[in-house]
């Protein structure tokens, strides 16, 4: 019997072509395919004779518990099977890909990271807006509004580096808080001014996206009713067309 | 003639296959390839009947001035082609692509992003480095050693954030300032404890990794006589197999 092994597969940002070349080539050999919400149906059908496993959340339900992800992979693996463990994103930007593969690891399974196109730089990158740029953003930090909700505590660092921050912030999954999140950083002493855009449905063929100021940004969303998944950009490349 | 178009196109971390499906596709079909370093050669020999043209920097050489390559852009887009723009890592993480989108667009030229997968992400990755991981690491930010350089101020800018960040900070071109980075760290209250890793050559094909923490890693990279370009990471991640 082969010996198995687990591709930790960075699936990109919404469309199935932007994931790697070599993603996609192991894709079509792999044995079995464990995937999850925000992968491209059409991607998953590149995948030969690969067993498909779904295991994220459907409407209404909740995901799969990450224990029982682990447990599958180790399984297949141990079976033999070259598995493709396929992650919108980059595997280890919020995928929970480091905790694949540390219990991989431990089991003394072969797990190899495919990195993939992050939505945290794509998702603004699309609607014009680059996370860096010379003079005027000197490099980007990326959060999650969804810490921020967890623990008081943690909301606080988060906040704070982004007070001092000279370049971009990107907050993924942070629509729930954004009023929080801008009051705090005003509050803190964030210019007020700033430019701000909500980027709403960045996986889809229609995005919406709206600007403003860290003042006004909160308020337009509201208005406008748009939904999660969104991303959160703070910074002055949000307004680079008038740069 | 056909009206002319240019590709932002991130060309990936290192191997030719690292980049997207979709830039791929661009890149067999432009008229004309506009390259820079950190470019794989293999990458190139996909282009098709495209005219290459290099803008980078050779050994001993300084790199084409950015207008003259935004020049090259609007010139070739200008006589009807579509070029594709290749660039290491994504377009704007540091890569000018945000100048030359802007500098295109004022010119009426079609400029379309296709992004990439970011070496600020995927080079720890390869070291089994998450960016983020739950519990343990709540977010990531991407400076450059390079901005630290330029001025004083700029460099307490950067300093600043990443002492309060709770997350992993990845620093890009830092390896000539990492002693003056470190020491500014600790003066200014982060744990000199807290894991560091230097990463050297992480776009070849035998990078080296050298691991300590924010007290140590200056001078154990010294002693190693690594070279750049190196990738800096700080936060507990480096040493996450321990945890």
């Amino acid at each position: 019997m082969s010996k198995g092994i687990v591709y930790l597969i960075g699936a990109g940002c919404g469309k199935w072509d932007l994931i790697t070349v070599r993603g996609l080539e192991i894709l079509k050999k792999a044995d079995a395919v464990v995937y999850d919400d925000l992968i491209d149906n059409e991607l998953l059908e590149k995948a030969g004779n690969a067993e498909l496993i779904y295991m994220g959340k459907r409407a209404g339900h909740h995901s799969a518990p990450q224990n029982e992800i682990t447990k599958k992979l180790i399984e297949l693996s141990k079976a033999g099977k070259t598995v493709a463990r396929l992650k919108g994103g980059d595997p280890f930007v919020f995928g929970r890909g480091g905790e694949e593969m540390t219990s991989l690891k431990k089991e003394g399974i072969e797990c190899v990271y495919i990195p993939g196109v992050s939505s945290s730089i794509a998702i603004p990158g699309f609607e014009g807006i680059p996370v860096t740029q010379r003079k005027i953003s000197q490099g980007f930090m990326v959060v999650t509004g969804h810490t921020a909700s967890e623990n008081e505590d943690e909301e606080k660092n988060i906040i704070k580096p982004i007070i001092d921050f000279p370049g971009t912030a990107v907050i993924l999954m942070g629509l729930g808080k954004i009023e929080k999140i801008t009051s705090e950083l005003i509050k803190g002493g964030k210019n007020p001014d700033k430019p701000a855009a909500v980027i709403s449905g960045g996986n889809s063929d229609n995005p919406i996206c709206i600007k403003g100021t860290i003042k006004t940004i909160s308020e337009k969303t509201k208005k406008s009713g748009v939904k999660s998944p969104a991303v959160i950009v703070i910074g002055d490349t949000v307004n680079i067309e008038n740069n």
